[in-house]
């Protein structure tokens, strides 16, 4: 008997950059009976390379939770080589190009996901484990605010006027490798030690305070509970030193809230050097089990 | 018998700075069974004053159609003595305040319209006939841009390439006092005679096409005749020279469309000094009847 022939092995991995409004979303992962970026983009793969063959799986950096957008998410895919060709004939050579446009074609009929480019991904390169880092902004109206309708898909009313420079305190003490479990929705098997790299908040130009992170990666509800601790002291429920106080002590508090949903933008995930894409993916693989990165 | 006293003469003129996302509105005007942003704020403004006396009409700067957004709109109210006498006391001597808070728990439940300020208006302002200028912008994300789902509401996609450096060359050809016939619809009445004092063509940090307009008034579709005539310059379908041709023609044309609505946002609102305001009004009634603006 011959050995079953990998449906990868003689195709090729593509890395997609997608943007998406996740007000109209369940979510990011696939789910029977909900509509999901996932579940809308895998449906369309399935229609663009013909029903005969399983579509492949989608792997994202991020798996953005229910309503929760993104301008900068990526994810790969494995095409199999009768894909490829398929696809390079309907592009008249350009692969990638009709992929681009055949997704947008039926995954963008609403016009609230968008593949913004496909290609080659390089050797090793796995949207999940290769990425060094994910950068999100949250943005809050509050009373202080201009609050533009034009904006309210992506940016959360809030009733009260908040202290922009206690958040900016609360957030730049929470910087640097800890573990998050005050922060995080437990999972089993899962670490909670995360390297947040990057934690502001600043008003734009109408008042809109908007909070910028970046962490190798987020666990579960982490960035809006992050968002939730500051704006606690934004309102002075809490300390500015607060929010680094509940972090040390490791533990689910109920002094402050996971923010909506509404708020947050995936903006950019981060990925090394070509030659170190491979070496990443295997290192992240083994530092943490199930992570969640959403 | 005594002279029926004017409701207005012992109140106050008040002006309104509005913003909204005119997707879900029929545009501007009040209509019988359809939701609009002047009939949505009326009939708030019902509900905040009570029952009992009819509510104040608005008047409002700029007209907008069907679809057209809005980040600067401007109106005015006249309200009554007891109209300020209710609201001084429901708000605790803060008339203004109690007014945009009270419209907003009303008229802003869908978060799709926005009273972003209140105050007593200068003696003589008229928030149509007071207004020195109006400016738009409207937005294309061409093959070229990056098209984000985020701001479809007042984005237009626009399906293929444009060349950005001959739409501005036809805008820019464009400004100055003309007749505009030919990219008015007609209404009896009145002069399509305006002052196009900016028109201009730039691609925003992602590529977007955005146009950015002001005149002393536009006539009815003008906004949206301008960009098409450009557009079709930017397609090649017309030379760059023939918008400003086809203009001085003075017929209405075939050879560019008005474009869609949904890219169109009234931004601001000039009014002149406050003591040239009584003044500017009485001049722009005599000058033009039946003024559209929008």
């Amino acid at each position: 008997m011959s050995e079953p022939v990998e449906p990868t092995d003689a195709g090729v991995r593509v890395r997609l950059d997608l943007a998406y409004d996740g007000s109209a979303f369940r979510g990011w992962a696939k789910q029977r009976d909900a509509r999901t970026v996932q579940g809308v983009l895998e449906d369309a793969l399935a229609v663009v390379l013909g029903p005969e063959s399983p579509a492949p799986r989608l792997v994202v950096a991020g798996r953005t939770d229910a309503g929760v957008h993104a301008r900068g998410q990526v994810a790969h895919l494995d095409l199999a080589a009768r894909h490829v060709d398929h696809l390079e004939r309907v592009g008249h050579g350009d692969a990638t190009g009709a992929l681009v446009r055949k997704l947008n074609g039926i995954a963008g009929r609403e016009r609230d996901v968008r593949v913004r480019a496909a290609r080659i991904a390089p050797a090793g390169f796995d949207a999940r484990f290769s990425a060094v880092w994910r950068r999100y902004e949250y943005r809050i109206a509050d009373a202080l605010a201009e609050r533009d309708p034009l904006d309210r898909a992506f940016t959360v009313w809030h009733p009260r006027a908040l202290d922009a420079a206690t958040m900016q305190a609360a957030a730049a003490s929470l910087t640097g490798l800890h573990d998050w479990a005050a922060y995080c929705r437990p999972r089993p098997g899962s670490t909670t030690i995360r390297d947040l790299q990057a934690f502001s908040w600043e008003r734009d130009a109408r008042g809109v305070l908007v909070a910028r992170l970046q962490a190798d990666a987020f666990c579960h509800s982490m960035v809006r509970a992050l968002v939730g601790a500051t704006v606690a002291a934004g309102e002075r429920i809490l300390d500015a030193r607060a929010p680094a106080v509940l972090r040390d002590a490791r533990k689910r508090t109920a002094a402050f809230k996971v923010m909506p949903a509404a708020g947050l933008t995936l903006v950019e995930v981060g990925y090394p050097p070509d030659d170190e894409l491979a070496e990443r993916a295997a290192r992240t693989r083994g530092l943490r089990s199930l992570p969640d990165d959403g």
